[in-house]
């Protein structure tokens, strides 16, 4: 399924994109969609029933804003230089084990909502991810299966980075990661059923119509289940949390001199098989 | 005021220590103690009056367990090394500007709740800390003034934190900060009114009953007006969101060889100037 939250911030309701491509209203069937709704399979199973009635109600997609498909995220753990290529575009070793740092929930906007250049930012930069989407309490997990057990879905994310907060103002990098609108998520959340290889999933980002990423998750490091077991040893997955499982090559930052940071005005476009596209303009802070 | 939460976890109920000692019941006058709440002058006014009145309802106190003084925390920002003292003694250069990392909401535990020491830690250490809760959103604030009239209040937080996977695991120290239980928060939230001077406060942590850190906010690299100002010059700071604001020396890092981490059966206590006092005892997890 393809599961979305439609409606201005704040205001947003639960939706759902049929298989012929129509938006159906969710709201009279679950309050919103949520690690609560994701964790409980009896909901779900409810939803699947329904849409495949053909009976739920149907939204008029025109002129309604997209927001991000997950309410009330807990945390979002990111993972670091998970791109064999994009690890030697910045120079970097190849990880022994996964690099993890934070974003706050509170970044996460809808995937065409306006993305802000901070202040002072020199190097705004792209980033697009898979997205992992926990559904169920994932705690010193010891297998693959149970890893891909703990998955309720995965989307779109764009992992938006001030590089030289990041790097060059002191010590860790949540500082560059961690702006206002920096996690444009969604447009949907593909349930995990439908995503039948994770590992085989074609990433592709455009700033101003120019393909400047174009890579697959073949090429991840340490691919989703050993990405979501390695991060229950260190800290408890709840269903609603959200994993950014890192990009690929081609970031502005793995360009030659004088590189191609964002600016306002800018457009940023990016999209993942089979999980929708984001289209964001940038604006000044 | 001195505003916290009592009950079971996860049906804990807002009260007030009043200025007798006196537990009194806020639940007939407000739903929980959060960022909505602290953000909402006109409800803290209220709850003021209700207190003078001496008519809020009495709690027995008695076998009552206090959960963390704030419900639904956004974010938790934490300030690494930020005392002259620590910084010593871990051997790091005085930090030229705050050093930022994040832990998890969902590590937050009550002042006397368990902590987990982490299956294969071999480094859980201890780390006092006066934590700033936020009561009004701040965005790329200029001043002092207009810093600390965005803290609602101050409360005890214990930033537990296991070394090795914090940096002996590659990269970035979050790994090493977002365990279960890593973050026990209170006993209370006491309103900034009554902390005069956040820079002149007492911090201490016992360990089995020794003193092990006995500092004071004086001691902090940069204060809390100008933690505040900075960290909202770098992400947007929004109501019932939490900073960590460092801890004084005297963690088990900082001691001779062999280092005396914690284990599964150690007993932590710490205190704060008029902020009160946690007692943990350690579990493995």
């Amino acid at each position: 399924m393809k599961l979305l939250r439609v409606g201005t911030v704040g205001t947003e309701r639960p939706a759902l994109l049929d298989e012929s491509g129509t938006l159906r209203d969710l709201s009279g069937l679950v309050p919103d969609i949520d690690g609560a709704l994701l964790a409980d399979e009896g909901e779900l199973a409810r939803i699947r029933t329904a849409a495949a009635s053909g009976e739920l109600p149907r939204l008029d997609a025109a002129g309604l804003r997209t927001g991000p498909p997950v309410a009330r995220i807990g945390k979002i753990v990111c993972i670091g230089l998970n791109y064999h290529d994009h690890a030697r575009e910045t120079g970097a070793e190849t990880p022994a084990e996964p690099i993890l740092f934070m974003k706050a929930p509170d970044t996460v906007v809808g995937p065409d909502d306006t993305v802000l250049v901070p202040r002072d930012s020199r190097k705004t930069d792209w980033e697009v991810e898979l997205a992992v989407v926990i559904g169920r309490t994932a705690r010193y997990l010891e297998t693959d299966a149970q890893a891909l057990a703990a998955v309720a879905g995965y989307a779109v994310a764009h992992d938006v980075s001030e590089r030289a907060f990041q790097i060059e103002r002191g010590g860790q990098w949540d500082k560059g990661k961690n702006c206002e609108t920096f996690n444009p998520l969604g447009p949907w959340l593909v349930t995990a059923d439908e995503v039948p290889d994770p590992q085989n999933l074609g990433l592709r980002l455009w700033v101003n119509g120019e393909l400047k990423q174009d890579g697959t998750t073949a090429e991840q490091i340490f691919p989703v289940a050993e990405v979501v077991r390695y991060v229950s040893r260190f800290m408890t997955l709840y269903p609603g949390d959200v994993i950014n499982t890192g990009t690929p090559a081609g970031v502005a930052m793995g360009h030659p001199e004088p590189k191609p940071y964002l600016r306002a005005g800018d457009v940023v476009e990016l999209e993942i098989d089979g999980l929708g596209r984001q289209r964001q303009t940038l604006r000044s802070a």
